[in-house]
């Protein structure tokens, strides 16, 4: 899944180059897509009482994006357990496809009543579909 | 009401400077700090079940704040009516007294079935004592 | 000129809606598509020495945004001195045509010297192509 | 060096909790804090030519943080090479010690050429000197 954003100028910091803290931002932007793809948007699961809380971050920074730069994310499942899941993260410049980050986040399924739960089997089953 | 804080490296933009849009946020911590040293915090009346949203906000750019800057804000409450509350501030840097912004943002107050509530009479208790 | 973002969840708070702040965010990116659309980025003017910063900003908030929520930001010049310029904003949800926002952004042109200028001919004789 | 903050609204998601991005944030605050209490603050790092780009980051996520929790962020050099440098944190709650998230950021020293240089002498002088 390729999703793609334009460097907004409040993302830029002192150093003219965008924040290292905003790449998450985008891998958020990346890993919604990816769900929507799936035929499973995060805003639905959340209605469904389900949360998926970041517990693990990381981020190589390999060259940085300018302010109006287009950027595009491209994001995949990376692995599963029982109980969490691993999105990665790829980032490039538009223009000439230089790597800016790569990136992944580890999360967990949450229930109603606070506790970690499986992976829901109909959001399994989509990503199966979607391997195939 | 003064509280201080540090400009961050986040909270910078390519041009050097605090972006626009930080300022709200600081006006947010004199406001919360308010409310906090007239015996109410913000946290408990959310947690009373009511919450404060704001309706209008309003800001004069003056003089710039850059990186690791300690500014002061001064907050008070400029006036109420019998549902908005309105605050103002005045942001200056620690070290010159320089006026960097003047703002003020406009609340009113909802409970939890979203209606608009009148001012909680608690609350209009500590503002007047705190008037006095 | 009418730009499309949709809500991003770091951009909503314990409201469960969008932050306030985050609309100025929102702003930025509408005038910086309606100066790209009058083929004068906002990026070349900054190459060109001539930087653009906010001097004054209002916002009105008349409903909210919800996270993953699509939203049209409409950006217009609403008026400008030999100084200053002043863009107008209405923000909509996308689905419904509700309006969420309406707000104002009047800036400077400030040259290599950190002199304010006159605004820059080039740029007014777009504004004026644009406005016949 | 333990620096203290307290939550603001802003840095809450709809989740009601920290959104995982501005954990970023504090270790940015707390390596400033103790490259101050070094004697050599980043500031004047910055203004002298050099500046220190994060090159990778990682953060694990134990507990939440909430709106106007009081966090500790305790800040220390981790390792270092011939042209990196790490820093290691970890936040807690301040009323209850819980620990929040650790996390380490790596960096490299640039200077006004853009190029990659050795840790400079004095900066090593000072880290020295502390860990005595």
């Amino acid at each position: 899944m390729i999703t793609e954003e334009r460097v907004r100028y409040v993302e830029t910091d002192k150093m003219s180059v965008v924040h290292h803290s905003v790449y998450f931002h985008w891998f958020e932007v990346g890993r919604t897509e990816l769900m929507r793809s799936l035929g499973m948007s995060y805003k639905e699961m959340e209605e469904s009482g389900v949360i998926i809380p970041v517990i693990e971050t990381h981020c190589k920074y390999i060259a940085p994006a300018a302010y109006d730069d287009i950027i595009l994310i491209k994001t995949e499942i990376k692995e599963k357990s029982r109980v969490t899941i691993t999105f990665d993260y790829q980032i490039t410049k538009k223009k000439n496809n230089k790597v800016l980050v790569k990136g992944w986040t580890k999360h967990t399924f949450i229930n109603q009543e606070g506790k970690i739960i499986e992976l829901p089997k109909d959001f399994l089953k989509q990503i199966k579909k979607h391997e195939k």
